[in-house]
């Protein structure tokens, strides 16, 4: 047990919570090296919610609430980690929650849509098509569902995908806790934050944003900014955590 | 399969490598998210050797070939990733090779050193006793092995575990890619390099150097230096990558 004082409780309660999922088929191997990936970012984030990343957050709610049909991607990482903020979200913008995995069999569908259904999300189910434009089975969706979309948040996504969807000419935001990936210069909004502080975030933004709010939020969107500025935090971080004086000099 | 032209070829074949032992049991689920944040990190050095962690490597080379005692520690991920080559670095050094394992259990004990020996590496085994002042079961080790060594090599180590071997008198040399974590800070030496490329480093310069080579790198050696060069090539490479400037401005 990892005692609740622990300065890096969440992070620890997290990380054993995807290895469990793992052991039950719900997360992929893969997909736990992913999320260590995403842990070392946070790290340098700090493990907090930046003002740039909540300014992000508050967009994607603005995007989610203007939508004609904003769905929501879910994988096994995020099913594993955030269900309930996921059927909280879906609550608060009425967007679908449709399943799209990386490494797909029907088993797999199956265990994360109950997963999904029992934290309180209404999921968007039945059989899928091989609609979008790729080799990999993320090809696979629903034709009133992912392909119909005109907005679409995906959390933890790959890079493939993202770039597919926004050449579909869709609005993607993505929630990527690594400014430099394809994922996060693909996308129309990157949301640099871990997923179960981010989600909530956006969730509060969609109760809160009237229309004025959400056109002005939307008109003002600078993904490059919002990139910036990410970079610059986890630079500063590294920098001021170094507690070293860098003299450039071989000693 | 993964093409051998993909620029991330041997990135992606380490992390199969990793999900095939997770699978077998020879790495934990816990291993799998601790090589993601490596990845992360290596991913900041460009994936490449830095000259000051070429620099490292030469030197943790002049103190292994000095030592009287030298053990090279051994985990499932470095066995999983690097087998072959920690056989290698034992013929080069003459260093005993010993496992210690953070999730230990007898079985896994038992798959990486046949893993290592299969690989060609000399393993010192037999019973082990719970010979360092930690609580968890990374403690154990054999007292004509770790527990006598004067100079250790700990590939993948935690920080509690590092700084009791220093705290014991010993000349740890780490590898580690986060140079911020408790084990990199804690060590005589680190070396922020991915471990198949550091290892045979170390070889290669296990080979090169004589005796005065050794004296003057070992009386050169300032891991602050070290560390704080590994930060500044990341930082670098973050700020490069982004190509955006950032004004600090809202826009």
């Amino acid at each position: 047990m990892i005692p609740i004082d622990h300065p890096r409780y969440h992070s620890l309660v997290t990380r054993e919570r995807l290895a469990d999922a793992a052991r039950k088929g719900v997360v992929a191997m893969e997909g736990l090296t992913a999320h260590g990936r995403g842990e070392a970012f946070d790290y340098l984030l700090g493990e907090r919610t930046t003002m740039s990343a909540l300014r992000a957050e508050r967009t994607a709610a603005a995007l989610l609430l203007s939508a004609r049909h904003p769905v929501i991607s879910v994988n096994g990482n995020t099913a594993a980690i955030a269900a309930t903020e996921i059927a909280a979200l879906q609550k608060a913008t009425g967007a679908l929650v449709e399943v799209n995995l990386f490494h797909r069999t029907e088993e797999r569908i199956q265990l994360i849509e109950d997963l999904l259904t029992n934290a309180g999300a209404d999921v968007f189910s039945g059989p899928a098509e091989r609609l979008l434009p790729l080799s990999h089975d993320r090809a696979w969706c629903r034709r009133e569902g992912m392909y119909a979309a005109d907005v679409i948040l995906i959390p933890l996504e790959d890079g493939d995908r993202c770039e597919a969807l926004v050449k579909m000419g869709k609005t993607i935001i993505a929630i990527d806790l690594n400014p430099l990936s394809r994922t996060a210069r693909a996308a129309s909004l990157t949301i640099v934050d871990e997923l179960t502080r981010a989600v909530p975030e956006i969730t509060r933004a969609s109760q809160e944003l009237d229309t004025d709010d959400c056109a002005c939020l939307i008109s003002r969107l600078d993904n490059h900014y919002l990139l910036a500025e990410a970079i610059c935090e986890m630079t500063t971080r590294l920098t001021a955590c170094s507690g070293l004086k860098n003299t450039g000099q071989t000693p």
